[in-house]
């Protein structure tokens, strides 16, 4: 018994292809959807991408893509595969240790899990894509999510910047549902 | 690069000797307290423990425990970790497939990650111990969570049990901050 859960090839392979540094919010988002793009491609997962970077040196410290329905875990969102990445790759849970800002990009509005999941990461600066709405739009849920999330994001010293490059998100989130990917999630 | 989250071999070992089927609500939240209790016994984590179970064959699925320090990742809540191993063990990220019925015991009402992270995985019965509160009195960040967040549940088909043995949970809850464990978490 143990918790191994598996990273696809492709996934991998590109990984280490990365730039090392992303100097800009719109290098680093790029990546994002590239990995979301690359899910899509592969057949590996959901049209979700994520990328975690040092917010003073840039430097990258993770890349994740949804792996809910190649992982067979329903807590492998793309933000919990580059949150957790960037945790082994730093060795410790708390990606703000010695003081670091940490950013994190996602293609879309985090959902109810990562939304709680986010700040027990030590990320302190959160940039996405798509609105909730627009992931909803496509037929998943994004769960309860307590009102006025940004506030209560910004009074635990988390800022959060939205609609970034969000007509990208949302044309990955279309090629998803035109191809009739898997909308796993709610039971009723 | 993967994602292998390790367990720590008096985990597995425990594990390996637990009943195949817990009849009773009792039974299966006294290993959950159990599982939490050998968690301080052997430093490898925060006073949380859970048990997943098959609600019709009460068969067990998924054990738990807090595993942030150990594993170095901050997802690692001890729902979390019975949940996944559930899902590695079923083969499906969906624990209801097939039309199963899925209960989660923890010794402690779920935090905002969570909360989030129950209704992606297939199950339909929470049952609580220390509430919210108990948690909070020894110095853990439990989120924000939805307003409510039970009667939501139920609207998701989720039913919820609190109070279930909650003064054994909160006694290894008063262990764990007597003995000045780690509280992490909050960053502000």
């Amino acid at each position: 018994m143990s918790l191994q859960l598996p990273l696809p090839a492709w996934f991998r392979e590109w990984v280490a292809t990365l730039p090392q540094r992303l100097e800009y919010d719109a290098a680093a988002m790029t990546v994002a959807l590239e990995a979301c793009r690359r899910n899509l491609d592969g057949g590996t997962g959901g049209p979700f991408g994520a990328v975690v970077l040092d917010g003073k040196t840039r430097q990258v410290l993770g890349v994740g893509v949804n792996l809910v329905v190649f992982g067979q875990a329903s807590v492998l969102h793309a933000e919990i595969v580059a949150l957790t990445l960037a945790q082994q790759r730093t060795g410790s849970y708390d990606l703000a240790a010695g003081g670091r800002d940490v950013t994190l990009y996602s293609t879309a509005e985090p959902c109810a899990m990562c939304l709680g999941a986010i700040p027990w990461s030590g990320v302190n600066r959160l940039v996405c894509g798509a609105r909730d709405e627009d992931v909803r739009a496509i037929g998943f849920d994004e769960g309860d999510k307590p009102a006025g999330w940004s506030d209560l994001y910004r009074r635990r010293g988390i800022t959060v910047t939205r609609d970034f490059l969000r007509a990208e998100a949302v044309g990955l989130l279309e090629r998803y549902a035109a191809d009739g990917g898997i909308r796993y999630g709610p039971h009723d």
